[in-house]
């Protein structure tokens, strides 16, 4: 009887325990685990410590909602950028695509390479390539005729290696961190080295991420009437690089405040977690480390694409958060 | 006895068909007037037509409210721009204040003329002085140092007519439509001739507007390291002069989006409304017609500052909405 009477006592126990524990907001954290395909450890922790620190209205590092900035660089940050940046492959498929109409190109080394697949000999262009190819397919039409064949290469290009499409070769663990952040009242950024006008048209869908929070690079436009009508011509001129120290340059212009959190992978990101950390208010510096040659790719200091040497030494003296994507990430894409 | 009954029958009428009438959703309009400073007549009726047509889910305009974006000139629109430009009395109070530092100014025409308070003189020099003393003035500290600055003058500085601080010389019946369309899911951005850096400082507590929805003309920075910790200069050079054409364009490079309402009152705006008029959304446009020189200023197809001359003709050849603040307005300031 005593042990029916005790079991009974547990029993009660254990059910009336159980919703207070779950009633509670402070336990609400418990609850559910904001970042599930994350590993637990001291990386995870440190999110979710600052994003409970700077929350919490009685904490000492309480930041008011307006002040929740947080800035994401998206090549190998927030989808993967290996063997090349995918804007690279978008504007391969276009020069692809135009060249029938351009006998005048066939002068051209670059461009041949890129029709020759043989990306080895693009790549040897380094940037200055690239952004040539980027002039090259990306002026000269509105921007409404541009954004519409983005949204037609977004939901149809695939990656060569995977086969899955680009869209869908996004973070999981980012996606979470995304969705964790802006459910605690931040604002989430992109700040990518990439074209702006190439990331609009998907970010809303891909990342909940509206057009007029992303920040990338840019060439010149110019508003101009066609049959009447007013249209905007993308034109072959670098209006803005968002890259290095473009990235704080970038903020300033369109945020006009001081971030409190950023996450990047490369060098390119370097300056944008310096001028976060230098935020007065407390604040999060992530760096996504690719360590996982087998789900992923593996590279940091030699790499031609998303390099990551100095930040990654100023990230180890700083303390800032790195991210190994081997052992803190459950899985990589969704 | 019958008198009493129909008496008692009217107070429960009444009584009981008070609340279903505030209750009604559709009705909800009508219970407080969203526009209180605005007199009764055609054009407060425009402003709240469109509201409607764009926000009942079922009407055929319906606009879903991510793609409700307003925009709203500032000088002339939304707060006073005569006898000139504010920002130009703050670039003058900063010449005078720097002008001790600065022997070698004492051989330039353009500031000599705004120390003697000619103001004729310095108007003389157009739209190029105005953008020299800008330079002079705005650039060569760092982004922290004038946002100080801007901060502090908004708070002091008095107009010179009227004697309000120029943050006061705000226009009521336009605060009122900002809060009417936030209030039915508009997200309100100002899009400025004048300097984003003048701006973003106070527009939050005066318009509501936060820094990252101003976008205005802007100088360059450069990010470097100060004493070990980043900065952001500026620099005397010109970034993007938001006028004109460059209206459309600095709404693309920061929105992304085409909006479905815009307000201007010079032919500066032309350019934004004709963009907004373009959506294939239904939209709004509507030009402030400067017409009280009692109470403000009446001005327009002659005047030096926010002239309005081919905008009011497209505004009557196109039917779009025209403010005569003399007869549309109740007051002017609050």
């Amino acid at each position: 009887m005593m042990k029916i009477l005790t079991f009974l006592f547990f029993v009660i126990a254990i059910f009336s325990c159980k919703p207070q524990s779950e009633k509670g907001s402070s336990s609400s954290v418990e609850k559910t685990d904001p970042l599930p395909t994350w590993n637990e450890g001291q990386v995870k922790q440190s999110i979710i410590s600052f994003v409970e620190a700077v929350t919490v209205e009685t904490s000492p590092d309480f930041i008011k909602s307006a002040d929740r900035i947080a800035v994401f660089d998206n090549d190998g940050t927030l989808w993967a950028e290996q063997p090349y940046y995918f804007q690279l492959q978008f504007a391969i498929d276009r020069v692809k695509a135009l060249a029938p109409e351009h006998p005048e190109w066939k002068e051209n080394k670059l461009i041949q390479a890129v029709l020759a697949d043989d990306i080895n000999t693009v790549l040897s262009f380094g940037e200055k390539g690239l952004m040539e190819l980027i002039m090259t397919t990306h002026a000269g039409m509105t921007t409404d005729e541009f954004s519409q064949i983005v949204k037609d290469w977004i939901i149809t290009a695939k990656h060569p290696k995977t086969g899955k499409l680009y869209k869908e070769m996004v973070y999981q663990p980012m996606l979470e961190v995304l969705d964790y952040l802006r459910a605690n009242g931040f604002k989430t950024w992109i700040v990518s080295g990439g074209g702006v006008d190439f990331l609009r048209p998907w970010t809303e869908e891909v990342y909940g991420i509206p057009a007029d929070q992303v920040i990338g690079s840019s060439i010149k436009a110019a508003y101009e009437m066609r049959d009447g009508k007013p249209v905007l011509i993308k034109l072959p001129e670098i209006n803005f690089i968002d890259d290095k120290e473009g990235k704080p340059v970038g903020i300033y212009q369109y945020i006009g405040k001081k971030p409190v959190a950023a996450f990047g992978n490369s060098d390119g990101d370097l300056q944008m977690l310096q001028y976060t950390a230098s935020n007065h208010l407390k604040s999060l510096c992530v760096y996504i480390h690719h360590t996982d040659s087998v789900r992923e790719w593996a590279y940091d200091r030699e790499s031609h694409i998303g390099k990551l040497d100095k930040g990654l030494d100023e990230a180890i003296a700083k303390g800032w958060t790195v991210v190994d994507m081997k052992t803190d990430w459950k899985k990589i894409y969704f």
